[in-house]
């Protein structure tokens, strides 16, 4: 039995930034800012989600960990995660690149797009607009993503009621293994084991849970949900101080991803990477008990990743 | 008189881009690229207009040129500026900044939101959402606007037709000159002569038409429109380019800035940086001569300004 308090000690890795969010939202009243996504009203039936995020090299991706495609796939990715977490469907997305000389002048920028658009593709999701720059160096990647959802349907982080159970699609820790692969030196193209390249592709190629937040949205039995960016402690600490609730994660039932058995012998350490690791892209979410039995299609659901 | 393809021939400064989003746009049958915003239905009265543009530091501004509120009200500016060449009212807004350490750690990100409120109120802009990452070096801003126009009413860079007029807002050159100023030496806080002052201001912290624009809606008489960021030339070759038309421009009406009467003592030289310069955020839009007499509030439109 872990207390939440304790868990989230240790790893606030981005310090400064949600509290710059947070002083924002204060200090301009800022109603819309908060969630995965802003929801705007669209029509009498529809509320609209956006969500944008930046992707900078060396910050959030290295080009000699990666290949284009990956690239191009992970961008629209983390903004598709957005707004799976507010049970929506995406629909338009902008893409901004600041693009660097020698990257502009090789096939890089069209392999990017072939990882973007086959992504695109799976989820009827077109390409409205954007911005093409060049930049000194570094590629820098703004993704945009819209979706829609029935009006006042969208899912908030802040519907966690108490007595809520959390729930966690997927396994966990897989995209911080992969990233720490690729740390110790070991790059994707001379990869070898399945396990190694099945992590690895959890760090440059996560999958959204599109799909999956569809199916819960129907089932009109989630209160609240956010998408794994962070880390299941971070990002559940965000969950829970929206909708002034505390949690209790039971460390016996966290899914583990089982490739981390044979690169963590010590149980302690693969449970603090599921917990801390973040960028797994799974959805995290709480459901009253009194509608347990809703869930009754669950496995189904998870198995059909 | 001037043919317009002999005008365009020389300032083509971002070789590579245009041909690449037209590449683009070919390849992946993207519809709604090409003009100042995407355009997306939104109720049975309504369509939303949306645009993104990145600006770089060294690219597009450097810091010891400017000041951070000047550079949070062009962020959104830049934007304000594509919404009102759609004629399209704006509303929302999301701002991606990526920072650099050094950067994060003075005033200048609380001074640039700021600028960037102080326009943003001006013009009831609500900031819905965005991302804040850490980048290594260079400032980054990604700024999104989204309006709404009436249905179907969205004006486009390709409604000019034959025998159309051409207009522009305001005054052109200004902003070109006022970069020049700056890369000769003289820094904004330092400028003595109010002329200097008031060109490097157009530069620094242009005024996007949206007052304007909603006025020529209104009016319902202007065929085609787009902003002049690149430059009278380039985006009357944009819009012609987008209509399938072509166009003359008489040298002697064009409204070239009266500051640069001192600064360029050749004709040919400020007409040149009035048809070339860019970044002046004027308005460039035709109406149908049969509508001219619809023009009559014109000459009050523009001194409005």
């Amino acid at each position: 039995l872990y207390e939440f308090n304790k868990l989230v000690s240790t790893q606030f890795f981005m310090v400064g930034e949600f509290e710059f969010i947070e002083k924002l939202r204060r200090k301009y009243s800022l109603g819309a800012i908060g969630d995965d996504c802003a929801v705007l009203p669209k029509d009498e039936k529809t509320d609209q989600v956006i969500t944008a995020d930046l992707l900078v090299e060396d910050i959030d991706f290295r080009l000699d960990w990666t290949k284009p495609e990956f690239l191009g796939h992970k961008a629209l990715a983390i903004s598709l995660s957005d707004i799976a977490a507010m049970g929506a469907e995406p629909k338009w997305a902008m893409l901004s690149l600041g693009i660097p000389e020698n990257v502009w002048h090789s096939d890089f920028i069209d392999r990017f797009y072939d990882g973007w658009f086959s992504l695109a593709d799976e989820f009827n999701v077109e390409l409205i607009g954007g911005d093409v720059s060049r930049v000194p160096e570094r590629l820098v990647i703004d993704s945009i993503v819209i979706g829609e959802v029935a009006k006042g349907k969208a899912i908030l982080r802040s519907g966690a009621r108490p007595g809520d159970l959390i729930f966690v699609t997927g396994k966990l820790g897989g995209a911080a293994a992969g990233l720490q692969l690729m740390k110790n030196g070991l790059s994707y193209e001379s990869m070898k084991p399945d396990r190694d390249i099945e992590l690895t592709l959890r760090q440059l190629q996560p999958l959204p849970q599109v799909n999956i937040a569809k199916l819960l949205k129907i089932q009109a039995i989630v209160t609240s949900m956010i998408d794994i960016s962070d880390g299941l402690s971070s990002d559940l600490m965000h969950l829970c101080k929206e909708s002034g609730v505390g949690a209790k994660v039971y460390a016996d039932r966290i899914p583990v991803d089982e490739n981390l058995r044979d690169l963590y012998r010590s149980e302690q350490e693969r449970l603090e990477i599921a917990l801390n690791g973040g960028e797994d892209f799974e959805l995290l979410f709480t459901v009253p008990e009194a509608q347990l039995s809703s869930l009754n299609t669950w496995t189904f659901l998870r198995s059909a990743r």
